[in-house]
């Protein structure tokens, strides 16, 4: 934790004016800034002249909106990390093979993020792209994730989550969770009905790093109408386990030697 | 432009720390990044222990590396954009239709940057995500989106644009290109064989908003030995004209009256 005297408290209320952008609110004018953001007009006023002058911020004279190089922070994310571009040659063969979407995400703090995906058929209700991130408990990759964290960690987690009910099927206590993690672990692959949105069915398996660790899970994802939960432990399973041993073997080994 | 006096500096810096890591450079030290940013040590140590606080950038005590909450900034952008909502269904149902990957970027200065793809069988050597940029001019989707530049804005770009030949293809001369973008914006489509890489053929279409003003284009890619140039004019451009006019279609109203 840095020192307070370290923080550097407009660098923060810079991010914050780019995150004040979203679907509801493409375009924000400098007061909607200032409110989103709980800082004066004329801080918000200099934020929006600096992100402008940078290139990340477009304007008509009176609304703001981002611009497409912002893409450039969260590529630049992207691009460290050499995970999405060993998985998604795998993930293109897999996706071919079943013709099911195939997914790998990462997990930051409760919450999968999805680093790489190959579309099929749209089955979702919501779009789903590289960024987006839905709470760990109730997806499949989460679960493959959760289940891999220290017990110290895990328990944190199960004793400081709030598991909401995103469908009828959502895994309802902490407890119901920590067996199904430990199921998850003994068997090496999760598999999650219905219970992030009604009508998905997804299974995901952990991709480990060279020295075993689990960095990240590679999923399907299916329809329920389309694929019984028999179905998927037969025909998805295998070659889902077999993608995930394809990308860690593709794995580099990291690039230091980690301390952690 | 900003005033110099309303120009946040430190933000500026931030972000240059957040751009210092790349795929050569996913993790630094202290005084790499120092180095990278052109920053003293104590501003480095600085702006990454409030990047760590957070949640940006994880580090093991002496390295530093990015962490996924970075992609919250560039996917503050992609949600603030209806596009890629919107594209997606539709570039699944193309790809599908005609096997081939499909994509829709936006210009951002002289490149085109993806906003949406999806991908089919891999015929590219560099990997292509959202986010990934190329220069426009070698590009069929940077040719569409050249090719509806206002007459003076294109011609600042031809004065300006340095053509590098990416391939034995590339556009060599502005003059060519000039005589090019004159033949895109009377046909309505453009294709480029082989100019950004060898082996790769690609046609492209805009997308227009309500008031017909092309705000992106649409993309089919192909490997050469696999689609001749009659091909792709016969079986790719009349369902990638369809889709874009969809995509135009199901664009919604700008949420505000717009000045620009």
């Amino acid at each position: 934790m840095a020192d307070r005297s370290d923080f550097v408290q407009s660098l923060e209320r810079g991010l914050a004016v780019i995150r004040a952008f979203d679907r509801s609110h493409p375009e924000l004018s400098l007061s909607e800034v200032a409110a989103a953001t709980g800082v004066t007009r004329a801080a918000a006023r200099r934020f929006l002249l600096t992100l402008a002058e940078l290139g990340y911020v477009r304007s008509d004279g009176r609304f703001f909106s981002l611009s497409p190089r912002v893409l450039e922070l969260g590529y630049a994310y992207l691009s460290s990390l050499s995970l999405p571009e060993v998985a998604e040659p795998h993930l293109e063969q897999l996706a071919t093979e079943v013709n099911e979407s195939s997914s790998v995400s990462v997990l930051d703090g409760y919450d999968v993020v999805y680093v790489a995906r190959v579309p099929t058929s749209r089955i979702m209700t919501v779009s789903i792209s590289v960024g987006t991130r839905f709470p760990a408990y109730a997806t499949s990759m989460g679960r493959v994730l959760l289940a891999a964290l220290p017990d110290e960690e895990l328990e944190a987690y199960l004793k400081d989550i709030r598991l909401d009910r995103l469908t009828s099927r959502t895994i309802g206590s902490p407890a119901a969770l920590r067996t199904e993690l430990q199921r998850v672990r003994a068997q090496g692959w999760a598999l999650v009905d219905q219970e992030l949105e009604e009508g998905l069915r997804a299974v995901a398996a952990p991709i480990r790093d060279r020295a075993g660790r689990v960095v990240a899970a590679v999923n399907l994802s299916s329809h329920a109408g389309r694929t019984t939960l028999e179905a998927i432990r037969r025909d998805l399973v295998p070659p889902l386990l077999a993608t995930a041993a394809r990308i860690s073997a593709d794995l580099p080994a990291t690039t230091r030697n980690r301390r952690r």
